[in-house]
């Protein structure tokens, strides 16, 4: 299973509308995709505009080939992107350990 | 619950030790503090030398005041601190939603 970090800042004082969106678009467009697992979204403490969505897949290419290069990136990007104060940082993770 | 989210860049080509250290260091020194309730270390793909430390704290305090003022924290710095190639970048975060 990959981990995929998005890094999201949205533009301030849209917290209450870019949480229902984000859960919306995760719910109505991510859950179909090949590969997804699963899903975490966090609101940073220190810096509230900052989101962290976590997105469990698979395989890196469930997410990279199969979701980015499908039309339903584009209605994902249509639901979420609005809020955004720039583009999301997007890395891949291995899980390394974790308690039991 | 909160999540405590540590961005770590340790020096190239350390992963196998830094990852038994961080292991041990969670496991031996971090498991031991009040409020601890879990964690996760995850490994970028794309960049290999970044992990992700995610802990998860019954509050905030126990982290920043509990442990982060304890001497339990010299204890975990010093076993982990070595492989570090600068501060880690530390932030808290809230759970926004999830997948069921």
């Amino acid at each position: 299973m990959i981990l995929e970090l998005a890094d999201i800042r949205i533009k301030p004082g849209e917290n209450a509308a870019f949480e229902k969106a984000i859960a919306q678009g995760v719910e109505t467009v991510i859950r179909e995709a090949k590969g997804f697992e699963g899903y975490k979204v966090n609101r940073s403490i220190e810096s509230p505009d900052r989101y962290l969505l976590q997105i469990f897949w698979t395989t890196l290419e469930d997410h990279t080939v199969g979701f980015r290069q499908s039309e339903a990136f584009g209605r994902w990007r249509a639901i979420v992107g609005p809020f955004f104060a720039g583009p999301p940082h997007v890395e891949h993770f291995e899980l390394v350990c974790k308690s039991a």
